[in-house]
């Protein structure tokens, strides 16, 4: 039996080299070949030339036991796949009836006559495995060398063809030669950035190998991911988490805000487990920070609303914010935040409140308060507590860092008792 | 001068291997390099292994003369990209002082104590191009190997550092190499599908060689890019504007709302021109309109504030939605999105107002309102207007369809007379 010890994924369309679509076929295979515990070191993507496809196919057997392309399996003289590996396998392609059966009957059912160019898509090499379309015309298969192992996938590159088909027959098919499983989880940390952990974790991640523990960084977080090799998933799980208790007792530990979760979601699960209620007040994130937690299916029971209050006139006449503090301090300052937050509690009855005034730019920035400045106001019924934030970047990514930062300061709340 | 014939892009990162992220940057990118006519064959990823990545680097520069690299900058041991280019290249790494001043200022800004592992991220090859990241630590760098004609440029993989960048310093650098000058320009079109706009322009989109026309498809609209080849910028802007001029004849000419613009920023524009506010009501957006308005800087001109009225009991106290229009026709429901939008609009004493009420899924579905059933409302003193949408997707794709839907609707309003 062939042995699969690393897979590479080749991506043909020119509409991928012209950035026409973005590739997602690569990361949904990349994501289902780890977690079947298939390594892979490469991936490429080629246009729809035979010499260049060639090529890109030559090179890859070299490197990797599996090959699993995409794309230009059409019923068009450009595409080229299915044609130009059976050549380099020494296969003759045959017309494969089962497939052409029922590329009639998907015709027929749409009442659409099948063109003759169709008939191409039957063609198949002599020997190949084929996997059944149920959502287009176009047959996938796998051509298995066995003399020199070697295995050769090819799929549809619709990914509404090829996500099934995947899931439904080339999972099960690559199952029957795999005896390792691979199992990921993901430890979220906010308030510390990527270098610090890693120089906190840099023993501990060196000296890791089963389960590895990698560091990765996201907009205003840092994620650690724990990858464990083992038998079955239960074994990989148990092995997962030994590493997580471990990494519990570093100096990271206050900063992790869970496992396999996000700070939106993390965030709901608390004020669920509690029977809080959450309302935000945003002026420079424009509502972002609402539409960031209603972006989780089930915001709704933890969530009565927010209020965006862009101009002055609406923290007045909204959210109860004093003319006078305004006027004194000025709508980006911390009183300002703090009145936002009371009174979006209050307007919300709700048990905490997130409030966020600041310049997102790239114009309002003055010497006292430059682009970046952004006032975070958190708050409870007992105190509300406000953070001074100087982001650096575009406007995007002030109100980014500023919406990720309100939501890292309410988890840290929502953990304390209130 | 260098010659550049034709680009390749690597990625790197572990991440993109495990399917963990989708190569959104090799597809922006790609698409950057089509519109400065640079050909680009062949694409690849690869993890942070030093000798893959110099195979990588090999192969690549042995087929063509620009190579982008993104990722694998950081501060971390194994962030490799730099160091193996360099060896590649025969440059010695030196401590480029701008760089870590910069950085020092990043952090100092942040109240954060830089890490020793970030003076890495300031280490150049001699002789670099240095590209400033004003949204991260790592700057962009360019090294031009003039004997063998080749240059390769490395990025931060982040896009919010990547794409800025790219843009403001990567391609005013590479259209120095450059004599052929490539000018596009994109008219905005919506409430027409990809097809029908296809359809209608098959013969100009035929018969156009220079300017080209290409349709792209957005979520809820359709772009057609116009691109000339010409001797400088001012004739490539004539035959983009002919070609523009000759579209507006034709049958989409209705559903231009305008040209290398956006959603947002064409309904910002024509409000601040007509001297009108706007306000905003959403439930299952959830601040998503907001939010999209809130990302164009000077929206603060027309736009004073929003509700988002997630439960019954906001959209009842704040935008005095009538209970007993809850109870007879439900939260979901023309009448509930016409409430909320004429109760948006005096609240916030605007002139127009979009309000949004629907069920974005997963759950909460019925037979009678299954998860896609949405009511945009849009409302000035003299009416308001409510449109019935099914839209299909995930809760994702569901709100952003509502949210594209509303604004598109804000947008024929506010071009009628109100």
């Amino acid at each position: 039996m062939i042995k699969i010890n690393s897979a590479e994924i080749l991506c043909v369309g020119t509409e991928l080299l012209m950035g026409e679509i973005v590739n997602t076929n690569a990361a949904y295979i990349s994501g289902r070949l780890a977690s079947m515990g298939i390594n892979q070191y490469y991936q490429a993507v080629v246009g729809d030339n035979p010499a260049r496809l060639e090529r890109c196919i030559t090179a890859s057997l070299e490197r990797c036991d599996l090959l699993i392309m995409t794309g230009g399996l059409g019923p068009t003289y450009d595409d080229l796949t299915k044609e130009t590996a059976a050549r380099l396998m020494n296969r003759r392609l045959y017309l494969h009836e089962p497939s052409l059966e029922r590329m009639k009957i998907y015709f027929s059912e749409r009442n659409v006559v099948m063109s003759e160019t169709n008939i191409k898509q039957a063609m198949m090499p002599e020997g190949a495995v084929v996997f059944v379309n149920n959502n287009g015309t176009a047959p996938g298969l796998a051509v298995e060398d066995d003399k020199r192992g070697k295995i050769i996938i090819m799929l549809p590159g619709p990914p509404g063809e090829m996500v099934p088909m995947f899931r439904d027959s080339v999972e099960p098919y690559l199952k029957s030669f795999s005896s390792v499983t691979l199992v990921s989880r993901n430890i979220n940390i906010t308030g510390l950035g990527e270098s610090a952990v890693e120089e906190i974790l840099e023993p501990v991640m060196k000296a890791a190998i089963n389960p590895t523990v990698a560091p990765y960084c996201k907009e205003g977080e840092v994620r650690l991911r724990v990858t464990a090799r083992a038998e079955n998933e239960d074994e990989g799980l148990v092995l997962c988490d030994e590493m997580i208790g471990r990494i519990r007792q570093t100096a990271v530990a206050p900063y992790i805000y869970g496992v396999d979760t996000d700070l939106p979601s993390a965030l709901i699960d608390l004020l669920r487990r509690k029977g809080k209620k959450i309302a935000t007040a945003e002026s420079c994130t424009g509502g972002l920070i609402a539409e960031t937690l209603t972006s989780v299916s089930g915001a709704s029971g933890v969530f009565d609303g927010g209020v965006v209050s862009y101009a002055n006139t609406q923290k007045i006449s909204l959210l109860g914010v004093k003319k006078e503090t305004l006027e004194r301090f000025g709508a980006v300052s911390e009183e300002t935040a703090r009145e936002m937050a009371e009174g979006a509690r209050a307007l919300m009855d709700a048990d905490i409140a997130v409030a966020v005034t600041g310049i997102a730019g790239p114009g309002g920035g003055t010497g006292e308060k430059p682009v970046g400045l952004v006032y975070i106001a958190v708050g409870t019924k007992a105190d509300t507590q406000v953070r001074r934030c100087m982001f650096i970047g575009n406007r995007g990514r002030v109100r980014r860092l500023a919406a990720v930062t309100a939501l890292s300061m309410a988890i840290a709340k929502a953990k304390s008792d209130f």
